[in-house]
């Protein structure tokens, strides 16, 4: 495409970078249990989340359309830095500078004042300090949750999580939502009882 | 979740409902041909095609978060009616009344308000006749015509596209942007020059 601008250029050589998200799979199941999911589907899926469910944010004046972005761009980094459990903490702080590494790689494909403005979304959403980032951090667990509760529990047993280490793991989505956080332990309980997890 | 209430229990529902939509493939394969793209990877590109994209929009001052909305919604129907190629016309035009009936079905698992909100978001994607609908309309031609450009044709060549019709069937990805309308038939030209396509 020789008579492309060079900053149109750089913005569809990232959107077919990007690409590579589709073949990123996480420790969940689809909801048929036929197959893990991917990036993309679980980025298209918390977008989803943020527009249906924004009303139960704890700070009711939420930017959702930031919600929105935040979630789509989230794990973009995991092109280079791939997927790791939430439960496994030393592999997770491992995975922070690799993260850093892959935000500056993919998100730099970008002209300049785009990477700023990705970058910058991706950064105050792993801060989990404004009102956005923790709403979107809530909906991140949320659906692995969800999954979980759906698919007997497939990724929590197969990875031997604890009915503490969910607590534990996953309190912050109070921080984002208690009403979220209130559906989330009747699913840990339900999980305790049918003795799926200990 | 028995402590529940009716409104949120509708709201899950439907975003288990649409887990659906990661089961219905595309024509057109991922960047690397090792298998179809589904609906939920392709509307999460759309979206980021939207975010970056928005500034190519023939109405500068676009709502960019509709946009992003509309590409997120646009294909959910498809989990009741298919996926159709757009060149064939005569399916396309069957499929319509399946794909309202579906909208009523799937986004009628929503709250009422929520049911009607993207029902209309829908049929205005539909229609075609805003500028975020032109706009999100182009960038749902752009994306499989991108992908062909760097799959080796696979979609046109196994369906039997040609020049004609590629100009034909996506000539409205000019009311919503010329310039991607410009990348475009470049691509278009060098697939007839390549021999690929007649
Ligand atoms: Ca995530």
């Amino acid at each position: 495409m020789q008579s492309v601008p060079n900053r149109l250029e750089r913005q569809i050589e990232f959107l077919i970078e990007i690409d590579k998200i589709k073949h990123i799979f996480r420790k969940t199941k689809l909801l048929d249990q036929s197959r893990f999911e991917n990036d993309a589907e679980h980025a298209w899926h918390l977008a989803l989340m943020a527009l249906i469910l924004a009303e139960y944010s704890n700070e009711p004046s939420i930017d959702v359309a930031k919600v929105v972005k935040m979630t789509l761009i989230h794990d973009i980094v995991e092109i280079d830095a791939g997927d790791i459990i939430v439960y496994d903490t030393e592999m997770r702080t491992l995975a922070q500078e690799k993260e850093s590494t892959a935000a500056e790689r993919i998100f730099g494909i970008l002209p300049e004042d785009q990477k700023e403005e990705f970058i910058r979304l991706w950064r105050e959403f792993e801060a989990r300090e404004s009102p956005e980032a923790k709403f979107a951090a809530a909906l991140d667990r949320f659906e692995p949750i969800l999954q979980n509760h759906l698919t007997e529990y497939y990724a929590w047993k197969v990875h031997g999580i604890s009915f503490r280490q969910l607590q534990e793991k996953n309190q912050h989505i109070r921080d984002g939502s208690t009403t979220i956080w209130n559906v989330v332990q009747e699913i840990f309980l339900a999980a305790k009882e049918s003795g799926n997890i200990v």
